[in-house]
């Protein structure tokens, strides 16, 4: 039913051809095509946005997450990422966020092209939510950020096959009329990591996803500035530039050095090694099997993402190693502790991840004892801090030891730092400039950057997400503007199978519960007199513990049915009204009691 | 009704007098006695216990937070510390947490004496609990430190008067027979600190409080290494330490260190200076008031417990400044930008600081504007990071300058890191080492450190709150163990009023609640043939949003009625039965429908 890993029916990506739109590439575009003429198109372009280039970035300029970004041109548009992001601590119960694409969803037939920078969750997390909703454009991303999609893609149910076609750093896809575009081969802590140049008739744009500069990547080609600046030479519009480093001085270290590090560590560590790490932190997967084959121990997978990932990566030649390093689950039995890596996910302190299964004993075979090292090895996500602490605390009460990233530096950094990106601005050399990827502070701290390297304040455009940015012809050029306009971002809950149901009321009623729990006020009332039958029930969940609260339960139950008792003889009993009556003065009773505010919920039931 | 700030009524400290129990702290010790011949103590203790030392820690060895310890010989108690703590994530609506007493309040009539060490709440937090189940014994703390407990316990309701002896750093106490306590002052981010130096018949204990080593402290004496040297010289049988920053290698700052830094930003700015920080932080403070008229500026104070802290060191002549140099509002009005320092709370992202509200635009009076520079002056408390970068965002986006710890060390900590722990070590030489004050990760490094030392590995106790430390006479010398008896060390939680009063039942159902949400399913039944009445009625609240589920909750209620109508016609309808049958196939529904799993409350309403 999916498009399977090795399926060979994805359009495949087109070799770079001069100026000429290159042939395959145009025939993704004309199916498309096809199938857009049988659809009847309702958008009617205003007359002031013809031949207006807009850039609007939909996630990813309030947050780290939720990356997306559109470029539309004369009832064409391209997009850039679909981004997921995990949620707040004030969204209890939500399992992630999605971009907000309802500005897309009324166009979906003006998709050209969906492009995927890399295979990182906040980039690619969203696609099968989004999917049916931009009607299944055709995509665009690397061969092992292709595999990662279509993995992602089949665990959904009712997607549609996916659609895409494998690029490299030579590719060119022309998309509709008004976009070409080519990939640039950036580093980052993934391989296969593009930044996205755009030639647009308002000129070039280059989104850089998430990259440093790396000059000796692990498994990885360096970026190649020597086209950056050739790039840079032909003329940049506008670029696009991840801000989740810009706020740290300095240069981002290169992965090759977490190796040096790590290796010293295997050098004085004489039982099993365990190291957590994200699944998608590839490169660093790619450092551990050199350095097992190097110090001659064995490495056992766990966990589904995982599995797949290294599977995926290493069938494509992405992750280099010869499969006898790799342990089944009877070698894992039969190999020496001190000739034993075990790698897994869950270094953030994620409760269903394999660290913390295998630290709390939930885990189906490996246990922690005396005599591991654990090694943490990715830094630490704000809002993990106590999820993490509490892990290492449970690991060294077992008598084992850990590493993390605080005691040796075992971990770089995927992005850029303040130098790097200045560096890029002064390769690039863009007329106008927008940072993207990051919260807003770290935003204005990139502008900042921007203008020290002397793009002017007044083409530095820090913007919201959803802002429409637009260049419009002025004599041949054309001059950008950060608009007041801007289409809907709200945020898009997924929470189970739902997808963007829960309101801020369903948010806030959860928030109410979780601080202070609930009440229901159950009160029977003939019809006829209003008068109330029996007592009024009450139940209470997270407010008090009932049994040890008799009094204060019982006070209240007397509080409403004097309440009913008492309503006035003359004016039947209005439902809403008795109810509204219950709610303030309950609530206003048991906050009196007890300075806590329980949600009430008066039920009135008429015999 | 409670003791005010300048009552002359606490007892006052005593001088040290050689070896001999000093006058007036043995008179404040009969008072106690005094009252406790009134009382009958129900205590007999087992024979095994004579001339034991006890050492247990009530709080603070799983934790960074509610401290707590206690030392019993021979029917005597005394304890060391109340601190509070603020809850985990998956405490939701939780005040905060103090440390379980239980144990102690059997014994109440045998506490001699309450130490407190210094005046951050993590060590005063909980006395206004705690007093009248402890008995409401007599405190021992330094001038400050008895100034703002006062402040604290005068804020809740149906506390005793406090019975406060003022220490200092010549005082001696004689507690009970068995204990004579001296105090000796250490550096810590607030003045007043000291660690406490116990006296026992089974050897002299050693509890550091909160300390750093500071050569250079701000308007507090440097540590007195001559005196720890000296005590070390004397014989140490149990050193408990401070392990906060145990994880941390080398020496930690200077605080005047800070004042520098602070100083060169004064040089640079030129609107208003706001500025974040704890008010416990007197140090730091103090340094500002410093800055502040050397650069010609005049400070605005905001905040209750700001202006609480800042009146009570400055009284008592702990915080040094010309009055001058405070502004009321009306000087806060009338003085120009950049001759102002605001000082407030708030650098933590706190939701009801003063800087959030100024920030978010609900301050009364201030608010924020393009030219001001906010610095952010205390290191970020793990699990705090979403929240200060939300507030950044605002901030940036208002067109103010941040200056961060990150950015500019504005923070040096209050805590002795490893070199500083080896240090006191070294002065010490204690038989015995217990690292307190931190998580197992933390007090484990700080065990290492120990080792490093030479301080024997079985000499070493790394233990659990509540686990009890004995030292037991073998010939004419004690001897320690760990035991593996434990006193009671739930977590006992503060919501609203009550006080303990949450169990595990009510957090769980909030968190249920939190993630899901809830349904209530009111099912009116004829009591004779057991029948339903009527259709079901449904209520949900943080479950999905009723008004677009409207098919969804329609299919729930017939299923309800289904179940009714079919209950076995020869069992009457048992209320339990049915409720349960409710719970669970309602539950499976919903989830198998939204994959969410929302609290399930069934109502039976019989008529």
């Amino acid at each position: 039913m999916y498009t399977k890993y090795k399926s060979k029916t994805s359009p495949s990506f087109t070799k770079k051809e001069g100026k000429e739109a290159p042939r395959r590439a145009t025939k993704t575009n004309n199916q498309k095509t096809a199938k857009q003429n049988l659809v009847k198109t309702k958008f009617v372009p205003k007359a002031n946005d013809k031949d207006k280039l807009k850039v609007i970035v939909l996630g990813g300029l309030e947050q780290v997450g939720i990356n997306m970004t559109m470029l539309e041109y004369n009832n064409e548009i391209i997009t850039i990422d679909m981004g997921l992001m995990f949620p707040d601590e004030d969204m209890p119960g939500i399992d992630y966020i999605i971009p907000n694409t309802s500005y897309l969803e009324d166009k979906k037939d003006q998709i050209k092209g969906a492009i995927i920078t890399h295979g990182h969750m906040d980039h690619i997390g969203a696609i099968p939510h989004l999917l049916n909703k931009l009607g299944n454009p055709p995509m665009f991303m690397g061969k092992l950020t292709a595999g990662l999609v279509r993995k992602r893609v089949e665990r959904y149910k009712n997607t549609p096959k996916v659609n895409i076609a494998e690029i490299n750093d030579d590719s060119v896809v022309q998309l509709g009329k008004n976009f070409k575009v080519e990939f640039l081969r950036v580093n980052h802590s993934i391989p296969d990591s593009f930044a996205i140049i755009i030639h647009t008739p308002a000129g070039t744009v280059v989104h850089t996803g998430d990259f440093k500069i790396d000059y000796t990547p692990v498994n990885d080609k360096p970026a190649d500035l020597n086209r950056i600046a050739m790039i840079g030479q032909n003329g940049v519009k506008l670029l696009l530039q991840d801000s989740t480093d810009s706020t740290s001085p300095g240069y981002q270290k290169s992965e090759s050095a977490i190796g040096d590090e790590m290796s010293k560590i295997l050098d004085n560590v004489d039982g099993r090694l365990i190291i957590g790490t994200f699944a998608s932190q590839l490169s660093r997967i790619q450092k551990i099997f050199d350095l097992a084959e190097k110090h001659n121990r064995r490495i056992y997978l766990e966990g589904r993402t995982m599995n797949d990932n290294v599977e995926i990566a290493h069938q494509i030649g992405y992750l280099k190693f010869d499969n006898k390093v790799l342990l089944d689950s009877n070698g894992l039995k039969k190999t020496p502790d001190n000739k034993l890596i075990i790698l897994g996910t869950g270094a953030q302190g994620e409760s269903n991840a394999f660290l913390a299964k295998v630290v709390s004993g939930e885990h189906k075979t490996i246990r922690l004892k005396k005599g591991d090292t654990v090694i943490f090895s990715s830094s630490v996500i704000p809002g993990n801090e106590r999820s993490i602490q509490n892990l290492m605390d449970k690991i060294v009460r077992q008598g084992s030891k850990i590493i993390n990233y605080k005691m040796m530096d075992v971990h770089a950094g995927g992005h850029a730092k303040q130098e790097d990106l200045k560096l890029m601005m002064r390769l690039l050399k863009p007329e106008y400039f927008m940072p993207i990827e990051g919260s807003h502070y770290m935003l204005s701290a990139h502008a900042d950057l921007a203008e020290q390297v002397g793009i002017p304040e007044e083409n530095i455009f820090v913007a919201d997400n959803g802002q429409i940015i637009e260049f419009s012809k002025q004599g041949s050029d054309f001059v950008g503007k950060k608009t007041k306009e801007k289409v809907p971002t709200d945020y898009v809950m997924v929470d189970g199978l739902g997808v963007g149901d829960i309101s801020n009321i369903v948010l806030r009623d959860r928030k109410v519960m979780a601080e202070d729990g609930m009440i229901v006020v159950i009160t029977t009332i003939d019809s006829k007199t209003g008068d109330p039958i029996g007592n009024p029930d009450i139940i209470s969940r997270g407010f008090v513990y009932m049994k040890e609260n008799r009094e204060l339960i019982e006070k209240t139950r007397m509080k409403v049915k004097k309440m009913i008792k008492e309503h006035d003889p003359r004016t039947p009993a209005d439902d809403e009204h008795v109810k509204n009556k219950i709610r303030n003065e309950i609530g206003q009773f048991l906050f009196t009691q007890t300075k806590r505010r329980p949600m009430v919920l008066p039920v009135i039931i008429k015999v």
